[in-house]
């Protein structure tokens, strides 16, 4: 990773223990000229309280501009710079369904497109069929497709959107994609860019072939193309960069999933926010990070619905005494990316940070907000990805640098 | 570049319209402890009111503490990190005096110098030489070269420095320059340092050889010596990168010159800040990046007169309702550095930003000055290449990164 700069110590500091909490999206803008955020907005007596004793900040998960997915929000919190550290979206679609990927599979984004008499694409989302539709196509091409010496899977995402995996010896994923991302041309052949996935490349040139005729008369969903060809990635995992033994804890697979990516374990799924609150005391004794997801504060964020997202922002606050009586080391509260109501998306916007610990400085705002974290001591627009060596400073789980 | 992991929108956007308004040698120091600078002194009630709806910060063109030219700090504001994407100076003085620099061209920066009899330097700028005398000895040398095989220009900038084109067939631009940077030694010989750009070092020793003749008599102005030998780069383009139509601007050839270098079209030259207004009125429709270059700032600035400069930041001020009936989805204004009237000079010190956009996260600051800028929530000090994703996202031009 690039933190060559950190000696992780000696493994005796499973009391030192870190809390990653993370509300999804938890970014936002006012709905107004001259008003205020979501997290602004919300009544939050324990997050101000703790903030007064917090150093504050705004980090960007990505760069400045750009939008960050899930991925590589979460990639960044988990000290990963997401730009060096690329996932191929394949291996994202995977997590957000729950595929027990293996590292020896090859996957693949899918999307069902529209072509016209003369194979040439004119909808690269078929119509944006419904998800009925789209799950009733994906079992017909599981029930149909018949690949010598391979596996082959096909997981319903949403709408025109599916995983695909091939299970099979000897895979390797550099391969043209099929998806020419224009409508006007028709798909693309799977060519292998190296001599190691000739077999990929022909095995997907053999499913595309087969698709095209099981889907021939299914339109507008007549086609389908693949993009983001990727296998699991075999990076440095937390546990051994920086010495910890981390947990992730959370309701939806996406996020078990990235965090597994990483070296995290996710024994079990929660059901609701008190529950990941009991397994972060069930487990607490176990383990020394810990990373708690909170879903909805984005899912709301992304259907505009302002109030609600306010009301999920209230509900984690109410849950903090909670996390505060297990008295950790260092307590970050942040969130992955912003998802203002105002755009009912994903942004750029930084992200408002908490980070509490015995030994940081603390900037005596006594709120936790956009506005106020511009004037915290973490500074406005710092690298997502920096909190982690932050994090295992203020733990005291870092060595010196240098004599 | 270095922004690979920004995707360009379909070209659909052309609504969706980018204003830079970059204000040269913005920003100033205060004349005295205590002071304001030439902006915070400035009556700019127009400024002042959309800073109150907008995101504020402080810029640096290249590094902390590096001094911009004019080239590297709009590099920079176009999205290119000047450290990595260096211009020669050659082509710097080719675009500063709207010389018509082709690709297959060769430009150095001349300066004439005063040698002994022995041939060694004892002036690197002939005693500052008038502009009059520089350009008669410019004339006389475009008059007396004669090198075979190849086209020699010699246009004159001013005082003691000039601009120097070989045109012809096979030249590549890797030779040592002549320029030995110290007085004491002579001139150095334009040895080749690859095999391609043997032609090119064979005719600088001619050129150098005839010159020391044609200038013999011409004490101090003797000798002459070349610098910054650079061809045009070959970049990637703002209209590929960005997926924009960009149009540049301006008063001056410089601007208009590295505006063209990374893609951007300049139809015409503007006469006084109205036209520049009424050029981008009237382009309005067929662009969707406008480069609005306002020089005298920096001119006065240059001259050490702190009250002219204020004058032009409120003439500016006075135009803005104009820029604003154009509903743009982004304006930013800002300068390509500072240049303080104290210091009479450009300097490394960071440069006011307002991004105004109804997408922005505002600060609520209702002033437009340094001061208020180091509470913005672009933050201080962020890297002026970055302006440009930040602005491509606030124009709604960007995609997710990561599912």
């Amino acid at each position: 990773m690039n933190h060559d700069y950190m000696i992780p110590l000696e493994p005796e500091n499973l009391s030192k223990k870190i809390v990653l909490l993370v509300m999804d999206g938890l970014g936002g803008l006012p709905m107004e000229p001259g008003g205020k955020t979501e997290l602004e907005i919300a009544n939050t007596p324990n997050m101000d309280a703790l903030a007064e004793k917090s150093t504050l900040g705004l980090h960007v998960p990505v760069r400045n501009g750009v939008i960050p997915g899930s991925g590589p929000a979460h990639l960044s919190l988990f000290g990963y710079d997401p730009v060096q550290y690329e996932v191929g979206r394949g291996v994202l679609s995977a997590l957000g369904v729950d595929f027990d990927l293996q590292p020896s599979d090859v996957a693949a984004r899918g999307n069902f497109c529209s072509i016209d008499e003369n194979g040439v694409i004119t909808d690269r989302r078929a119509g944006r069929i419904s998800s009925e539709e789209g799950l009733r196509l994906c079992n017909l091409l599981n029930e149909n497709i018949n690949v010598p010496g391979a596996e082959i899977f096909i997981a319903h995402e949403k709408e025109y959107r599916f995983l695909f995996v091939i299970r099979a010896d000897g895979l390797s994923a550099n391969i043209q994609e099929t998806d020419p991302q224009v409508v006007g041309k028709g798909p693309l052949t799977s060519i292998a860019f190296d001599a190691k996935s000739k077999k990929t490349a022909k095995i997907v040139q053999e499913f595309s072939r087969q698709a095209k005729q099981i889907l021939s008369n299914e339109f507008p969903a007549n086609m389908l193309v693949l993009r983001g060809i990727a296998q699991l990635p075999d990076w440095p995992k937390l546990p051994d960069v920086f010495n910890l033994k981390p947990i992730a804890i959370a309701m939806y697979p996406m996020y078990r999933g990235v965090a597994k990516l990483v070296g995290m374990e996710s024994p079990s799924v929660a059901q609701s926010y008190e529950e990941e609150i009991d397994m972060l005391e069930k487990y607490w004794d176990n383990y020394d990070f810990f990373f708690v997801h909170i879903k909805k504060t984005d899912s709301y964020g992304e259907d505009g619905a302002f109030d609600k997202k306010v009301q999920e922002i209230e509900k984690v606050d109410a849950l903090l005494p909670r996390i505060l009586a297990l008295d950790p080391s260092v307590l970050i509260i942040t969130g992955d990316h912003s998802t203002p109501s105002l755009m009912k998306s994903h942004s750029w916007h930084p992200v408002p940070v908490l980070l509490y610990s015995k030994l940081c400085r603390p900037d005596g705002i006594a709120s936790f907000g956009e506005a106020a974290c511009r004037g915290g001591g973490l500074g406005v627009r710092f690298p997502g990805y920096e909190l982690m060596p932050l994090a295992m400073a203020h733990a005291g789980r870092l060595e010196k640098f240098g004599a």
